[in-house]
């Protein structure tokens, strides 16, 4: 059995906690909280619930930490502390801090000789893996990466500190036609407006200027202002009876040439996901086998979804995985 | 640069050479071919043509060979062979005997502290790899693998067989209603004849009794007999006009739950190659600069897709991997 603890208990260490019952070489052990243990409720019996700061005493009760915080500012924090003590998880996502996050995990990772897997997920994570294989087997080529349809938490928070927002969910589409260029082998050039559409349901406060706050939305710079965007004001009951699921998904599509240049080729790979965090959660967790492999074979140091053979995430042996799946 | 001959000359050791052409960091050094050398035209200006039997004198001279026969009878006797001299890669796509073929190729590389890497390709190859993260990720689930649209070599060869017959090209094609309950999580089980229909384009002789051939087509065991099949008569001049490209793809598809069962997802991978055995070739490039990576670190033995970091796949360094594409 591979032992785990997880670190942080929102959306993401739910999910986590659910994901590890659907694995069987695998046990939750205990959850760390900020949180006082006593008001924290966890779905797991045998597991314990402790503070963040007691993790050191279970450096040698658990076999990988899977980190549920923040990118913004729990994970850079954690990860880097966390892998002193244990083989680490995360998922961390900031796309263009990336390379300093790794170095400083790699430092600690590789003078305790555990084993560090970062930005584990599907963006980056699944989609990264999608947009390499893509460029490495078609090196003549584009990739395109569309996402959605699917709730962007940051973009429905930036609406929610408009004065007079009560509540609000934002979703990122793609535009059809770009899709259908991309599918069809075109190579389009796209910018940002031709390849995603954001719609915006907006509770307001009553009474509220609601000319202001769609103006505010609609020209709200980075977020919003080189979109095309929809805004629909909705009651209290209306976003809560139909916008409370946290859907998203999308699509990394290569298209590329072979031969002279004669022949196209498309690879496309998307997902639906009903819940972001809980599919999240779920790749977090089959890469928490893999760090824990790697380790027990010798290996220490940060890596990436990049640098993992796709074996060591499953359970069934080499033989069976020729056997069954190849 | 990784130094690459190319074993056996046909659709795809054209593919190939073709691919290497994309590859700055390779260069083709030599194809072997069992034609008398001076009868085999390549199109690479820099590269020799030697006959099969010369390979051992090339032992120094390249640094991975791709094989490129058939997995009938070239790969089990040639993958194992030539796997004492080099690295290797082949596309042995027999799933049936890939653990016997595994366990020959694994003997020869050990020996040599060479390493192979075997059923390269998109089925074996991508596909497996995607059956393999689908089932790891999402454990509650089914996976569906679906073909087409595409042309099947080996079920047009076998209506070429037929009495009366002078030339065919069948075509494989995913049901549609099927692919959408997939993708709708239904989770369907699904018959042979409900995944994929079979069309047939046949050139037959004058006078023949078209009849009795489609006949003999459509009950045709394990071939056409589970299938609901259509066979069209074409005359020479259209099946040369319409007919004479090597398209495939297909699609494998990952549905399962998260939480308490309540969230489905769905994961899709799908291509769509204008010509099978140019991307099948592209694929096995860029596996032998994996091979030759792996070597140089002091790996050996026999692998597969599934058990390469995709990292290795890439001429990029590691620290631009995860600046651009993680």
């Amino acid at each position: 059995m591979i032992r785990i603890g997880i670190y942080g208990y929102g959306n993401l260490g739910r999910g986590v906690e659910s994901a590890i019952k659907q694995n069987n070489d695998m046990e939750l052990v205990v959850v760390f909280s900020r949180r006082d243990p006593a008001s924290v409720k966890i779905n797991t019996e045998s597991a314990k619930v402790c503070r963040a700061s007691e993790a050191a005493a279970y450096k040698d009760k658990i076999d990988v930490m899977i980190l549920c915080g923040g990118s913004a500012t729990d994970l850079p924090v954690q990860t880097p502390q966390m892998a002193k003590l244990f083989n680490v998880i995360d998922s961390f996502d900031t796309h263009a801090k990336i390379p300093e996050h790794f170095d400083a995990v790699d430092k600690a990772a590789k003078e305790s000789g555990k084993v560090a897997i970062i930005s584990v997920g599907w963006d980056p994570g699944m989609f990264s893996l999608n947009r390499l294989l893509g460029e490495a087997i078609l090196p003549e080529g584009s990739t395109y990466t569309f996402w959605g349809k699917g709730v962007s938490q940051g973009h429905s928070d930036a609406i929610r500190r408009i004065e007079g927002v009560v509540d609000a969910r934002q979703y990122t589409t793609p535009v059809p036609e770009a899709l259908e260029k991309v599918r069809n082998g075109e190579n389009p050039s796209l910018s940002t407006r031709q390849k995603h559409t954001r719609e915006c349901f907006v509770v307001a406060e009553d009474g509220a200027d609601l000319t202001r706050i769609e103006n505010e939305i609609k020209t709200m710079p980075n977020y919003f202002a080189d979109y095309d965007t929809t805004v629909h004001f909705i009651s209290k009951d209306e976003i809560l009876r139909d916008h409370s699921g946290i859907p998203h998904g999308g699509f990394v599509i290569r298209s590329g040439k072979t031969g002279d240049s004669e022949h196209n080729h498309i690879i496309e790979y998307s997902l639906k996901l009903d819940s972001n965090p809980e599919f999240t959660s779920s790749v977090l967790v089959s890469y928490a086998r893999a760090a824990y492999r790697l380790n027990t074979e010798g290996n220490s140091g940060c890596k990436s979804v990049l640098d993992i053979a796709p074996a060591y995430l499953s359970p069934k042996s080499g033989e069976q995985l020729r056997k069954e799946l190849l």
